[in-house]
């Protein structure tokens, strides 16, 4: 009796290549999965643990081929990629994305025939760090400025930071792309000038949804920052009833999905290469509530959530 | 009738190099300014506008051949130079340090046989962003996220962030000297795993003098950022009466060595090479407070007030 296979599209993208890594590390058989992507990643190979799949053209992609589908494509792609492998009776599980629908959280599962997204990982990172402190003393407002990484705009952010950093180290200009603005030793709000910030609104929405609280009582501002992968968000948080630091801590350490007590160390040397949600440097702020510092692995953390989602499906083993 | 001698210690230094450009930019005589600096430096010389000056070695400077002294050197050797040239009767003015005695801020002035000190860059930043709003409407809270540039560390931390950087592009392990950890493309928070921050405690206190709020209702996270030059904040404020954007725009338009109401661009892209603090992206938070973006080029904050001071006693026209 042989397990399902299962298809991985946008496999060749950063996100489905740390899809593959998490597949091959759970110990899934390659042979089970395929891998796909847009034409012009079709005809390489990714690897795959030890392996090496070859990359299938997307446009030829036969949901009826495959029993379970990773999505690990770009919003508009994956949105229509989704719909059609789920028609099909696929159990679909889209990594990241608008969250309305099916909200796969760590621990949840797949189901033929539906679509189940990973919210993004930003949102889903806060959300985890906070529950366990809301549902403990209430929530009266929250306080979040983030970093976050350039692997937030796939794989071409992070091309284009590591190019712009090679031009400006050899004094030369460069000309964005990808990035409103210089990335390279810098750093970028995610708004304009005078306020409205549609990334902002998002991510205030996301986070409320997936905390049950909507509007939450939120005061955000969003920055990127010149680091490959990983995001990370500067907490602080005003309780609506006393929380000490210990007691916070305590919590944090309890709550599944979450590496809670560690060091002030930032996401690219401390959370990469985890699925876990590092919160650290927990402590009383200055004005009776709470601060908190939140790192991310983000490609790690959705295929984390995924993959945990598909493995009872296709019988992988860890 | 000759303008009296100046005298740049530090001179050869990242600060001593602004401080040397801004008085170049105000019409100072090259024949009326001495740069000294320590024995590594000694013996190079350093730009003055089109000019260069000869660096004396600091160990031979006699505070009697100058009237006036700017001290830019690091905070130990800062203090007992600037001592020993105001009791030798020269007017000194030290930039950056612990702003006890006399606080220089924009528009103040020098006087002979007396030290004035010009606060650190980030808290006179903050202050100069925050007093007109807290003068209007009071100040509740105050929660400030900070995003330092390695010129927060001196030559050393801008030539260490370059170091890492290219070693990292060219794939290869880097050992950190001067920052705690890596710093190239990565975040590093300004205090330890637990909370316990030096670094936060003190800049808490240096606002708090510097408002006049002692201890301010603060809530604080420092960290360093992959930025070469110029520090930025993002600030949340809780007034105490309410306090419309627009008209907290208007207060900051009004207020003296501020640039409001810019773009939402970052330190490196747009403060640089101004010594005028940046305030924008004002706007309402989602908790009944204010949101606000500081950028400021440290280094030139910290030259365009210390030369100021003295320029009515050196005679520079500009």
């Amino acid at each position: 009796m042989s397990a399902p296979a299962l298809a991985v599209l946008g496999a060749a993208g950063s996100l489905g290549r740390v899809v593959l890594e998490r597949l091959a590390e759970a110990g899934v058989e390659a042979a089970r999965v395929g891998a796909w992507d847009g034409a012009e990643a079709a005809g390489d190979t990714v690897p795959f643990g030890a392996a090496e799949l070859p990359v299938g053209a997307l446009a030829a992609f036969d949901p009826g081929a495959a029993a379970v589908v990773l999505v690990a494509l770009p919003p508009r792609e994956a949105a229509a990629w989704a719909a059609r492998c789920a028609g099909a009776g696929c159990a679909v599980v889209r990594l990241g994305g608008e969250d309305d629908g099916i909200v796969l959280m760590p621990g949840g599962a797949a189901a033929p025939g539906a679509v189940a997204t990973v919210p993004d990982a930003l949102p889903l990172a806060l959300a985890l760090a906070l529950r366990p402190l809301a549902d403990e003393a209430g929530l009266e407002a929250l306080h979040v400025v983030t970093y976050e990484a350039a692997s937030g705009r796939g794989r071409e952010g992070v091309e284009e930071l590591a190019r712009q950093s090679a031009l400006l180290l050899n004094g030369r200009p460069v000309e964005p792309v990808v990035f409103p603005g210089r990335i390279a030793f810098n750093v970028l709000p995610l708004g304009d000038a005078q306020g409205a910030a549609r990334a902002e609104a998002a991510l205030a929405a996301a986070l409320g949804r997936l905390l049950g609280i909507a509007p939450p009582p939120l005061a955000l501002t969003r920055t990127e920052v010149p680091v490959f992968f990983g995001h990370a968000a500067a907490v602080h948080l005003r309780p609506a009833r006393p929380l000490a630091p210990q007691r916070a801590q305590a919590l944090l350490a309890a709550a599944p999905g979450l590496a809670a007590g560690g060091s002030a160390a930032a996401p690219a040397t401390e959370a990469l290469g985890t699925g876990a949600v590092h919160v650290g440097r927990v402590r009383a702020d200055g004005t009776g509530g709470l601060a908190l510092w939140v790192a991310v692995d983000d490609l790690r953390l959705l295929a984390e959530v995924a993959v945990g989602a598909v493995l009872p499906l296709v019988g992988g083993g860890r």
